[in-house]
């Protein structure tokens, strides 16, 4: 299970029951709670913030890894961009470059990067195809009856089709495939 | 031969010999030379402007379409950003977005997009995993002694391990292929 | 008589009659118009454009000054930006800026920077508070009637109160003011 | 004195010493940490966050206004863009639109918004003819010295200058002024 903590004060309580913390963008330069969140000694999921340079995103993380934890997952998640067509601009571009100047390993979460839920197969493909190292994916049994994000949720049917379409394309751009999902809340 | 029109009275000398007439992404919105390459009769390839939103470009395609000729060809080459650590953000998500509102085919140019060589590959398989019709790639024979674009454009040995691994992904993403390679100068 | 030019062919007849000529935001790399316009021997206003940085800027003015002609005024109207509660971002820290890099004077478009026919006159002020040499200002007799731009657009009766307060932020700012006013169409 | 907290658990101590809370750019959105600020009872400066809109801006402060405390400031600082001429795009626009939509104070941080000590001047200047309620200027005794935003300190001298010219372009500008310059550590 990964669990976005958003309050130092309660990194200790969420460690004991979470399997991953997650760092939202909104807190990716909140350096307490990056700090707090390494020295749980859990693995942290840490987004992009929503106009972060790869540079600061990067800085973040060291944050993190300063306190012995190596664990720590990059999740590009969408910047922000002049044009409302999208809710945000997934930038898939960072995957190669990441992996030519880190060793952290980088997902992707199509459904916050695009707010759209017919975008989000499409866009789960691609980032597998450019290196991704897995997904992050919003899936609600009733979409339109989620409390938030329901326009970029996919339905189980739709997310069981994805993951029939992707070890494919993964195989097809060179990579090893190893299903495993984890639940986020 | 595809070949990018400045001028709008270039357009009727460069239309007797390229096969293709391409307008650059500075001039997207130079409604005169849109009008003009329509009524040329060619097949235009109309390249998205540095700041255009997915609307915008819609439009100034529509400047060729009202000149009668359909054979419009949208290329996505990255928009602007905040991070220089590329020379653009290429954003792919407008592919399956624009399939979804416009007949019109969609290309991808991650040599513009990115900016860097070592990038080109990896986004180009991302942009037919989400399901671009086509790429436009620089290549060079020696790239440190191009004129302009060396450092995003590939060797001819690059190039073709790129058009090896092209057609596996095409065809996990559900894609039929067809490869046909076109010069453009 | 202020007058935009968007093709080449038209810049001959335009300067017949117009005392200036205006190059637009959508054409401020179209290099043909801009030589061509240089070329008239017309004093050119060249807009910025909509992603434009200052250096894209001063070397679209180098197009034009490489004719001969140095009667170039640049004009900031706003760049494009990912909040839209403002048609765009009216970058006033140009002003400043270009006075140390550049000799050319700098006048500053408040309609089109803010679109909000309300914001106008504190960003005229402001802009002159920052150094601009001029302002463009957009006035319509009936705003709500205009065919395009009435949001932005000043009534006769807002225009005149914005001229008599303009001078005395001029003074303030330790500028001399000679107010002249000229018709753009 | 004005101190910016960055961690909730330093919010008590601090409010013993400080006469103000500052929010920084980065923790605009550290919705525990408004919280926290907002129930010391003490003013808080809650700066702009790097790409925030207006709308998230305000939403920001409503998270300090919800415990009761009215006392909040906002500080416009400057957002990020494409262009690196200058450290942030400075955003005056927001001045006059605030003052349409909230009643709270707005005031502007030319230094981080500019980055260039020479800029200073004029854009505090701007700032104050569009309406700005105050200034939140860095100054150091020998800026290239510092510790950190050394580029953009003015020096003693620079500062009492800019002070003599302000009030005239306040009065200009239809403001009363009242100079009150606190400590900001």
């Amino acid at each position: 299970m990964v669990t976005e903590v958003l309050d130092v004060r309660h990194v200790a309580l969420v460690a004991q029951y979470a399997d991953m913390l997650q760092i939202g963008a909104r807190n990716m330069q909140n350096f307490s709670l990056l700090r707090e969140a390494g020295e749980s000694g859990k693995p942290v999921l840490l987004k992009r913030g929503l106009a972060a340079t790869v540079d600061e995103w990067l800085m973040a993380a060291e944050y993190i890894l300063l306190t012995g934890n190596d664990r720590v997952v990059l999740c590009e998640r969408g910047v922000r961009s002049f044009d409302s067509a999208t809710r945000n601009l997934l930038d898939l571009t960072v995957i190669p470059l990441l992996r030519q100047i880190t060793h952290l390993p980088v997902i992707v979460d199509p459904s916050h990067g695009t707010g759209i839920a017919r975008l989000v197969g499409p866009m789960a493909l691609a980032a597998i195809a450019a290196g991704a190292d897995g997904l992050l994916v919003e899936v609600h049994p009733e979409p339109r009856a989620a409390a938030s994000d329901g326009a970029q949720s996919l339905r189980p049917t739709e997310f069981a089709e994805l993951m029939r379409n992707l070890p494919e394309v993964a195989r097809a751009a060179g990579r090893s495939t190893r299903s495993r999902t984890f639940l986020s809340v």
